[in-house]
């Protein structure tokens, strides 16, 4: 192998069955899984609500839920509205909780790189008040956990 | 609205076109496109490399490719091999190179929740050569550019 070959044939350092982004996009497969956890984000929980907002096919949304639970990112719980019968909507576990951050992570860069008008919302410390971003920082810096987190629109 | 239907129905506070992550999943629109853009990350820059890494078909790595540099996340570049003709490679823009820190933060979610063994690798400083960290942190926190950080196997 010559130099400038051993220059440009880079393999990736960590196979794609070792590596955490890559098993990650084997749940988060296509934009509509994306979507329906930042709905689940934001704290909805109801079917319909999920369709109205993202403009998803029921039979899309009906599988990628039952794979979302299946993949204990989303739990199925129960609610009532007024006298009507006990429903079940969808909520984040303490894994789809976690997915928060990097669904964070692409909304400031979506923001940054893609939206026209920058940012929608600010991240805010509930305890504190004060914003927050998400950051490449020291191991030892303290950070704010994700269930800590307060969604404000702009 | 009862109440009850108050607390149930709730939608998401910002609509999906203006936020930036679901802006974000126009570009990152199946899992292909995130497993490039982690090759591109590593630093893999040859057609057949990323083929190899990430075991995707032709067609597939030939159209994602092309998406990717007209949304500007990737850009041609010219290399030569021994006394081989020109080719061409790709490698991250700017934005491309940015889409490091929601990709970091996808791979340590699914270090620590997906892989079996933790993580593969760590994420270092490359100039104090500390261990990093994705993390939510107060806006005023300095953090460490994603051009400043070195990948190394654990």
């Amino acid at each position: 192998m010559s130099n400038s070959d051993r220059q440009y044939r880079r393999q990736s350092p960590v196979p794609i069955d070792k590596c955490g982004a890559a098993l990650a996009t084997d749940i988060m497969s296509d934009r509509w899984t994306i979507l329906i956890m930042r709905e689940a984000f934001y704290g909805v929980m109801r079917y319909d609500d999920f369709r109205a907002d993202i403009g998803i096919p029921r039979s899309v949304l009906t599988d990628r839920l039952k794979r979302l639970v299946d993949a204990k990112m989303l739990k199925r719980v129960p609610y009532r509205e007024g006298n009507s019968r006990t429903r079940y909507g969808y909520a984040l576990t303490d894994i789809g909780v976690n997915f928060g951050l990097p669904l964070l992570a692409l909304m400031a860069w979506g923001d940054t790189h893609l939206a026209e008008q920058g940012s929608a919302i600010s991240i805010v410390d509930r305890s504190t008040g004060k914003k927050l971003k998400v950051a490449l920082v020291p191991e030892d810096t303290p950070e704010v956990r994700i269930s800590g987190v307060k969604i404000v629109p702009n």
